[in-house]
């Protein structure tokens, strides 16, 4: 087994060809070519942190993949991330290890903007007015900056909770500007990114205007939520990487919950990449992608690294 | 991460230290001190073969343990060996990833191997006439080798499907015999250990004298058996590794489907250990304990690995 660190693996993923690969993962995924099993935990109280596991195969693949994610909220105190763990490629052939990837949580961060920027692919409208990014932590930073490769759009407007941060807040090509609140930056953006670890509504369904497309990557896990669940009803594409984790702790689980929206709107983004008659059919609709993280794209993005780091398995 | 290959772990793993560590990992999982998620499944099936993840955590180690295990069943032709895997050593302070033990499966082989001593240490009639092994593949041969530090018994008789296998049995220090039947290794020993993949009975009930004493670790997935289920009414000690898993896919699982045995009857070898009472009372009792595998065996071959390759975490 190779282990490969961090910066060798930045240096060879691209944002087109992540991008590609996982609305490619995506496809797979809706057309149940993927096992998918459940994801795995282990919880930590001295001090408090957890463990994930999410892993899986794509049917005909020659790898499969298990990544094992941490997280420990007082690592900081210690000067380390907070967010950490692995990628371990197994041959799907013979089930040796062949690579780990010890990315430090960038491949789980990269995967997760590269399927914002495909649901802004196929869902946001053609004209963007400017990008409204809430959040303004790493993944709000990565959302933006693979956006530039499916939009010439090149104005953002930011709001966090945090001034400090929404000011400090550089990406190259980009015209930054900061919205005193959110309501501002919905009135002024109509390609909208929720980035935070919110689990109450930031975004309100009467802030937005008509034509605008909602990423929402926040609700990653049970008790999250950004989105106000009213909005799901004023939209006409409701989008969701997975309706197995949407319906259940998604922003799209509250609006289900609260009867905005009935199952049978939603459709999962591998579907409407499939088939684009899907997706948006007017630049007037309001469009919601609700993205909670799939093991495919885990998958995906470290197949991309293997192939960048010349380790494709012989088998 | 450091990555350690098998070569570098057998050298540092004494059968001593191991059966210790076995014994104490059972009195902590018995105690309900260690937390033990449900294991991890992936399937394959072009070419046929799977990948399971074990993992968990002892309240208070300063690490966790995940171990993934492969099976494929076509690697021989291949000229590699049907299970691999690694044990991946994480800090349970820090997430922190801060070993990879290759074992290539040795290290799930000794602690199997070791959880059987464990049983014969703490059940088996004092005065051994000969240890009767069913098979004779490596988990045979293991169990015969670290019964040595249980007993001065070193007399064996061997039953295996295959009488060739049978022959060419040899550990060091003992004299070993093969046996025409299960029924004549029987009547000839009075601890037998059953280290077979069989889904139907292999020791019958009646074959079985007064103060014998029978280990099963063959049965560790639902569909295999190798006790007939009518020993169990015999049996005047229960034990299991796991209630938890041997009610479900154990020999005993077995047992209690067709009657012979009420829940009521287990004992686990964490509780008979911390408790000598609940162990055998009468040299002519007949005994059995009955082994799933568990995960707090991995942590503690682990973690002994780690202590011999000198890396215990600094945190």
């Amino acid at each position: 087994m190779k282990i490969f660190q961090r910066a060798e693996i930045e240096a060879v993923i691209r944002q087109p060809e992540a991008i590609a690969a996982i609305a490619a993962g995506f496809v797979a995924y809706s057309k149940g070519e993927v096992t998918v099993p459940p994801v795995g935990y282990l919880g930590f109280t001295h001090p408090p942190g957890d463990l994930h596991i999410k892993y899986g195969h794509i049917r005909g693949d020659a790898v499969c993949v298990v990544k094992i994610a941490t997280s420990f909220y007082d690592n900081p105190k210690l000067g380390l991330s907070s967010s950490g763990g692995l990628m371990l490629v197994f041959s799907a052939r013979t089930g040796v290890p062949e690579v780990a990837l010890i990315d430090g949580g960038f491949l789980t961060d990269f995967r997760t903007a590269a399927a914002g920027a495909v649901a802004a692919q196929h869902l946001a409208p053609k004209n963007l007015r400017a990008i409204g990014i809430i959040g303004a932590g790493i993944q709000a930073r990565l959302q933006l900056d693979l956006l530039r490769q499916v939009t010439p759009c090149r104005r953002a407007i930011v709001w966090a909770r945090d001034p400090e941060k929404a000011r400090a807040y550089q990406i190259e090509g980009f015209t930054i500007e900061v919205a005193a609140s959110v309501a501002e930056l919905a009135a002024r953006s109509n390609l909208i990114v929720t980035t935070t670890p919110a689990n109450e509504i930031l975004l309100r369904a009467e802030d937005v205007r008509p034509g605008t497309h909602i990423t929402a990557v926040g609700a990653d896990s049970p008790g999250k939520q950004e989105l106000d669940p009213a909005l799901f009803a004023r939209a006409e594409v409701l989008a969701v990487d997975s309706r197995l984790q949407c319906f259940d702790h998604g922003d799209s689980s509250h609006a289900l919950r609260l009867s905005f929206a009935s199952r049978e709107r939603f459709v999962e983004l591998g579907e409407l990449i499939a088939d684009p008659r899907l997706a948006r059919t007017r630049e007037d609709q309001i469009t919601i992608a609700d993205l909670t993280g799939l093991a495919v794209q885990d998958i995906q993005i470290a197949k991309l690294a293997l192939a960048g780091l010349g380790r494709n398995p012989a088998v």
